[in-house]
Parts: structure tokens; C-alpha cells; sequence
């Protein structure tokens, strides 16, 4: 039978890989890197790199496949069925790569950045694969240190204040309203700094981008007085990396 | 000036370490380990072993002390003013340890459980002995994989789903009412088995106990169904074991 892991492999410091996804490195037999184009190019040497750190070489191999994109027009409205149409292109490279690049007896390996729990299609695309039914496989995860965790390690602050409740979101959500019933929030996935609709808020943000990296670049204060220096600092960076992964906890001051 | 290093050492399995925090371990000369009494025995035994495992003997101290307990009776109401001075009790002791134990030019560790970011008091009780200065130190911060990550690799399933946010709350905040605006709900602290509460809902649970550890109990699927599951395990496993640590995820059916 074959066998996948799929390893959370941190979100950007290669230290913060932990010992079980060393392992999880050192049994597997072909890695699968799906690369996104070339803005993620960095992500995908980072990846490499963390082969070469830990295995010998020529203990193992790496199949590389093209992402396909997705649909970004639809993003607005239709996000959902976008990404469900993206999913199951990405079904038929996983099946192919699994299928044609993973002998019977071997494990593969995918190498999920940050956590796989957040914000990753992975777990599902491997489900929808199994459930086709034209490929079999068994699979576990490996948890990772998520840019959520790193994020608020380097701020040193918690995510939740005392016995409150802490929600995770994307940009897109924000830009809907402030979440009910919480006053912490972190965003992700957010291209459009939706932060700055609520720079009026008697709020904290803590911000980050390219957490972990040699690039790492973290604001934190009142949001009135850290958007626009968050603005700033992000479109330098970003016009000079090219891209740019940044993610942020919303602090609500409570009302009383 | 003294250093500490406040090291998420993952929610049980010794092997979520991260290479990160293995390297603090390895360049601390002092670790504080506070005792909560005897049904967290096996908790600092675990991590008495992990020093065990990393470190070479005679290389370092541990100071054990005893956590004051919190006042219970007061958990219902008035829980934030109760841990309040919970948190200044624990902060005299931190003080005292950091100034009596660790050396001017020395670096001390605090191993938190899971990720110090949730639900974890130490970063607090830091800042409050730092405030009151009559000690001086610095300090970072190791993120470690939380409960949370933990849960969900288990289960192979993802904290969201695609594009929608997630909460993490506490057993006490769920009593008041499912949390608005998510259908995916995480929930930790919980002693009183609250999802019973959603047991009619179209709702999955994805549930653990000791996880990561060698007595891992994991139940999933309709809740309706699940529930007395859950109920008679946990019953059984806190019997055999005198304490139980248990973590769910709650994710309701879209409605439409
Ligand atoms: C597709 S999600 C994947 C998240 C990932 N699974 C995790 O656990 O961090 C990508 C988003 O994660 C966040 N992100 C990932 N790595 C980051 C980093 N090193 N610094 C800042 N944000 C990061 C950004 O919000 C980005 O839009
Ligand atoms: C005081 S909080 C600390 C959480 C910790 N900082 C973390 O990141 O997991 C304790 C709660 O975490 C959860 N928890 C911690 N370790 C766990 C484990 N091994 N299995 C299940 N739940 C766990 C339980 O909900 C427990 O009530």
C-alpha cells in the first residue's frame, strides 16, 4: 500500500520544522513540490532546502508539478465554486503524480506550509482523490508551526486574552464587518489590507510579514497610528520581493 | 542582563518539538518548572524527560515550584477578576525565581505547554513582573504546535473550511450560545462536556483526549451520535487516569 504524509513544515524559519516532520522527511521516498509560479519560487528553494538540511543525498526523490491557477476573476463573488473547480484540477495532478510517480511499496510526502490545518487544500484535494476511487493510498499529518503561532511568538502577546475566544479569517471576511462576538481576530489571506476599515477602531493590530525569513518586517500599536506605517512598509517590500505573505491579529480594546 | 526563553514544547507527543526549541533547551542554564499539583504529575514528568532526551546531564538546573492553585469557587462568575489575582500570585513567585535562581549573565526557560499563545498565562505573568521592575530580563518567545493542531491532524481535517473562518473559545463561552458568524468552533477548558448542549445540532465533532500521548483517545463524527460516546470514554478514561485533557472541533452543516 502507499503511503503519504503530509508535513506541516512551519511557515517560513526552517527551524521551527519539528522533530516528528524530521522524521516524517527522513521516511519518505519521493517528495511532491507543487509549485505556484514564479512569485513562490522562494518558497519552493525553501522547501529544497530543507531536503538537503536534513536527508542525504540520493536517498530520496523530488517530483516537481505546475500548480494550476486559480480562477482569480471569479474570487469575488463565486469564491467557492472557484476554489472547487481549482481543487479538483488540482485532484487530477495529485492523482496523476501519486499514480505514476509513487511505487507501490513507497511513501510520498507533501511539504504544507505552516500548519495543514489552515488555510491549505491538501487534506481535502487527498480526499477527493481517495474518494475517485482510482488510486489508493494511506496518509497522515504532521501538525506545523503555523504563521498564526509565529506571528504572535514574535510580537510575544497570546492570541486570546484571558478565558476570551480568538477567531481566524481572511481578508475577504473582514471586509464584510468585524466578527461578532470576538474582539481578537487575525487575518489572513489579505491582499487588500482590509485592516485600514477599521483604523478608527480603539484597536491593536500586530503584523507581520514574511514571518520567519530572513525578509521578516513586524508593526505592532494602536491601528490608527501602525496602518499607514504597515502601508508603507508593505509595498516597499512587496515592490521589491515581488510578492509578500503577511498576516495580522486585531486587537479590540473592550468597551467598558 | 538575564535572558528566558518562553519554549512551546508541543500538547504531548515529545517529538512536536521544533529544532527551534531544542536549541533553546540547549542554551538554557535554568528551567522553571511549575507544579499544579499532583494530577499534572505526569505533565511535568514529560517534561522532565524531554530535558532528559536533549540535554546532556549536569548541564543545566531545574527549579520546581508549586503553582498557586486558583480560586475555583470564583470560577463562575467573576472568572476574570479570580484569575486576575491568580495571575499576580503567580507572578510574586515568578519574580522571586527569576531574581533568586537565575544568575545576572544566566538564561532561564519556561516550557509551556502546546503553543504559549493559547489560553496560557506565562506571557501575562512576564510582563506583569517586568512592569512592577524589580527584576530585569529579556525575553522571546518559541511558538510550539498547540492542541489545536494537534486535534486536527488526528483527524485529518482542517480548522476551516475553504475561505470560512474559525473560532477558538472556551467550554464556559459555549455554554452561553453557539458563537455567531462561524460554524467551525474549537473548543478548549471545557470540564463539562458542553457540546452535549449542541447534540441536536447538524453538526460533526471531532474529538480528543491526551493527545499526542501514548493514552490518545479520538472520537469523530455526528454529534447526535458521538456525544454519548465521548461522554462514556471521558468518564472512564478521567476514572482510570485521576485528570483528563480534551480538546474538539464543532463544525456545523451549512444551512442551506
Ligand atoms: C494559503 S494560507 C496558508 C497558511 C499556512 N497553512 C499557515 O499555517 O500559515 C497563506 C496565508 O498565510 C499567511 N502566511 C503564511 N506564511 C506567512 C509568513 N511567513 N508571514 C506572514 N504571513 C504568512 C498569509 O496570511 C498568507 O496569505
Ligand atoms: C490551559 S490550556 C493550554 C493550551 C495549550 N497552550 C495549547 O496550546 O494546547 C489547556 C487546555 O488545552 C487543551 N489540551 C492541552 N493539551 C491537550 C492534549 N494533549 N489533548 C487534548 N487537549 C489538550 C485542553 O482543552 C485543556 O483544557
Amino acid at each position: 500500500m502507499r503511503k503519504i504524509h503530509v508535513i506541516g513544515i512551519g511557515a517560513g524559519d526552517p527551524e521551527q520544522l519539528t522533530l516528528q516532520a524530521v522524521r516524517a522527511l527522513r521516511s519518505t521516498d519521493v517528495f511532491f513540490i507543487l509549485d505556484k509560479g514564479e512569485v513562490k519560487a522562494d518558497l519552493t528553494r525553501l522547501r529544497r532546502d530543507m531536503l538537503d538540511t536534513h536527508l542525504p543525498q540520493g536517498t530520496y526523490r523530488v517530483v516537481e508539478a505546475r500548480d494550476p491557477e486559480r480562477d482569480r476573476a471569479a474570487d469575488g463573488a463565486a469564491y467557492s465554486p472557484a476554489v472547487g473547480d481549482w481543487r479538483s484540477a488540482r485532484a487530477d495532478i495529485y492523482e496523476r503524480l501519486i499514480a505514476e510517480d509513487l511505487g507501490e511499496e513507497e511513501t510520498g510526502a507533501f511539504l504544507v506550509w505552516g500548519d495543514p490545518s489552515l488555510y491549505d487544500s491538501t487534506l481535502g484535494i487527498l480526499e477527493e482523490v481517495l474518494g475517485r476511487g482510482a488510486v489508493a493510498f494511506e496518509y497522515d499529518v504532521v501538525p506545523g508551526i503555523s504563521s498564526v503561532s509565529a506571528l504572535v511568538a514574535r510580537h510575544r502577546t497570546g492570541l486570546n486574552r484571558i478565558a476570551r475566544p480568538v477567531q481566524i479569517t481572511t481578508g475577504r471576511r473582514l471586509a464584510e464587518g468585524f466578527p461578532e462576538g470576538v474582539d481578537d481576530v487575525v487575518v489572513m489571506l489579505d491582499a487588500q489590507q482590509t485592516f485600514r476599515q477599521y483604523a478608527q477602531e480603539d484597536a491593536d493590530i500586530y503584523w507581520g510579514a514574511y514571518i520567519g525569513t530572513p525578509d521578516e518586517i513586524l508593526v505592532s500599536g494602536p491601528i490608527a497610528e501602525a496602518a499607514p506605517r504597515i502601508e508603507r512598509l508593505r509595498a516597499e517590500a512587496r515592490e521589491r520581493k515581488g510578492w509578500i505573505m503577511d498576516t495580522y491579529l486585531l486587537r479590540r480594546h473592550p468597551r467598558d
